[in-house]
């Protein structure tokens, strides 16, 4: 698979909806592993690397998943494509940076992505829809056992997994989802559930993980500890615990509309009016708008083609917009630009209609006929 | 004529387009005139304000002029109906505070405004369409003849009229216009044109006048000296400032528009789509975004009916909202209110169209179909 197949296609957890869909993007796990007897990347001298990964590429490629798989030559690829692989959540923002020695392997679906020589010798990870931390797990730790049983992973009886950094130490295992959080941060109840999220061990954080703020109501939950406990207890609790966070989130979407609905329309409808006429737009800010409309979508106010919004939130970012045009732009023109796409790729959604959500304005108006404007 | 019918009408200076009317929205002036052997209003007791008033309502109202007029007795007015009056540029803030013992005739046209008691025995003015300062002039001038060979103004042969404030002596003229001026205001050059005004000795001021901040690219420009000088002279200075400061205006316009059209287009776009789609409105927003459908009128990429956004500057008011809707509303409640009724008065406005403005961004759309939305 060439880039720019990978560039033109959306990933499955952007065209697919799943478990709890109106609330949680994607589901992640990523497991750190290494290879015994070699110096971690991090340490390795540059022919060291080259070993490790002249190692693994074959084999990872060799995966029946990675079938027509891409290959991310890192010290290879232009600024903007590595780019593209951090916004779409591919690799991390560390291993973009990297020259020579490392690569990452993805598959057609966009599921599965192996990064080599990332912390870790091998940094695999497996998203997918909605809700689903446990089948998350399933996809990648198949490929784990096939790769364990032939490489034979660092590990220690007393400490499980080898891993470069102790906080990976044990199981080696990540777990995140993405959530959609606008009912929650508009009822100024996020901090509460961020403060209780940290207090059971879990971490949360912006849309593109550590070290990122909340961006557009987008929060990353995961765990935070990898030794002592299970996989399955890891996995368990992260899943219990972010479908109590989608109970409060419904739960805060329907106070909001009960007691405050005049700012849920007021904040959908200028969405609405800000994407489709505005003509410079930042990231931040159409993040901003494109989650207020996703939030009417869920509340019945808006009509969006399935899909539509999950591709708009990639679609807008830098090096999407930048790649779709074919050349590096400076960030003034970008934000002229993505108002631009933004203006074409909404141009068939119809205006909010917010009868659904009742109506207490006296004397306020019939809704819009739809062909209006 | 009754409150009800001078709510219900427009003001000629809304209704029609006057000389530079892109930017000058209405001219005025006001002549301060006191009788003679009359202590001033701020000084007199209740019954001599009640004689005066007494005196001079009969004769202002037997004016030909005010024919059909509406007199406005603040004593016994509703708080909404006398805010309605200042919203209207009819009578003053301080005026409409007063209690008993003082009046305002307004004509039928809202033309001509003549107060009776107010810091002098009578304050009268004429409001005009567009820059015609000497027009206005014109207007009230024939008035404060009539009455003078009725009445017999205080006189004094070395200073003028005298008034009951120093700063209004001599001439007891005050000329003003109202200027819409975004481009200046875009530009960031308002700040330059305001010192070189007041250089000159006028004053620039907000939309309601002495004290009020400049709100949504409206500026007040008026005389500061009455004394020393000829009406004429006064007159014809401040008309051919504000004809240069119109000149300014264009080409900041016109620059903008060629060096900086996506921020054009931006703030016109989204005055279109906020106002279009909001569900709450500040009196201040939803100023600062008819400002912009204005520019975009001016500009040719927006088409409101002849003097519907004139109307919504004053219709959006708070005492013209609240008496539209027959009763008190608090701030809350108003802002949806106000959102409510713009988007009804809006609703058959076209999207802006931007290609008179150039079009600049490398593959950027076609213009908007127009039955898209």
């Amino acid at each position: 698979m060439k880039f720019k197949q990978l560039f033109k296609s959306s990933a499955d957890w952007m065209r697919r909806e799943g478990p709890s869909g109106d609330i949680v993007l994607s589901s992640r796990v990523r497991l750190a592993r290494n290879l015994p007897g070699h110096s971690y990347p991090g340490w390795a001298e540059p022919p060291q690397r080259e070993a490790v990964l002249g190692e693994l590429l074959p084999i990872v490629e060799a995966l029946p998943e990675m079938k027509g798989a891409f290959r991310a030559e890192l010290g290879e690829m232009e600024l903007l494509e590595k780019q593209f692989l951090v916004e779409r959540h591919l690799v991390s923002r560390e291993h973009a940076a990297r020259e020579g020695g490392c690569a990452a392997v993805v598959d057609e679906d966009q599921s599965l992505s192996i990064m080599i020589n990332e912390e870790d010798h091998l940094r695999m990870q497996a998203i997918v829809p909605g809700l689903d931390i446990v089948g998350a797990h399933r996809a990648i730790d198949q490929i784990d056992t096939v790769l364990d049983s032939q490489v034979g992973f660092a590990f220690d009886d007393q400490f499980g997994y080898l891993t470069s950094c102790p906080t990976n130490l044990g199981t080696g295992l990540r777990a995140s989802a993405m959530l959609h959080l606008p009912g929650l941060v508009l009822a100024d109840h996020v901090k509460q559930v961020v403060a209780a999220a940290n207090k059971i061990g879990l971490a949360v954080r912006g849309i593109y993980g550590e070290g990122t703020e909340a961006l557009a109501n987008f929060f990353q939950i995961s765990n935070q500890n990898t030794l002592g406990e299970e996989e399955s207890v890891i996995l368990e609790r992260l899943q219990s615990v972010i479908e109590q966070i989608v109970t409060q989130e419904r739960n805060a979407r329907a106070t909001l509309v009960e007691e405050n609905r005049a700012m849920i329309c007021d904040r959908i409808g200028r969405g609405y009016g800000v994407l489709r006429h505005a003509h410079v737009l930042s990231s931040k800010e159409a993040l901003e708008h494109l989650s207020m409309l996703r939030l009417g979508a869920d509340l019945g106010v808006l009509n969006p083609n399935a899909g539509l919004l999950r591709t708009l939130f990639a679609e807008i970012q830098p090096a999407h917009l930048q790649l779709a045009a074919g050349r590096t732009i400076e960030p003034e023109e970008r934000d002229a630009l993505r108002a631009d796409f933004l203006q074409r790729r909404l141009k068939s959604l119809k205006p909010p209609n917010m009868l659904p959500l009742g109506n207490d304005i006296e004397g306020a108006s019939t809704p819009e006929e739809e062909d209006s404007e």
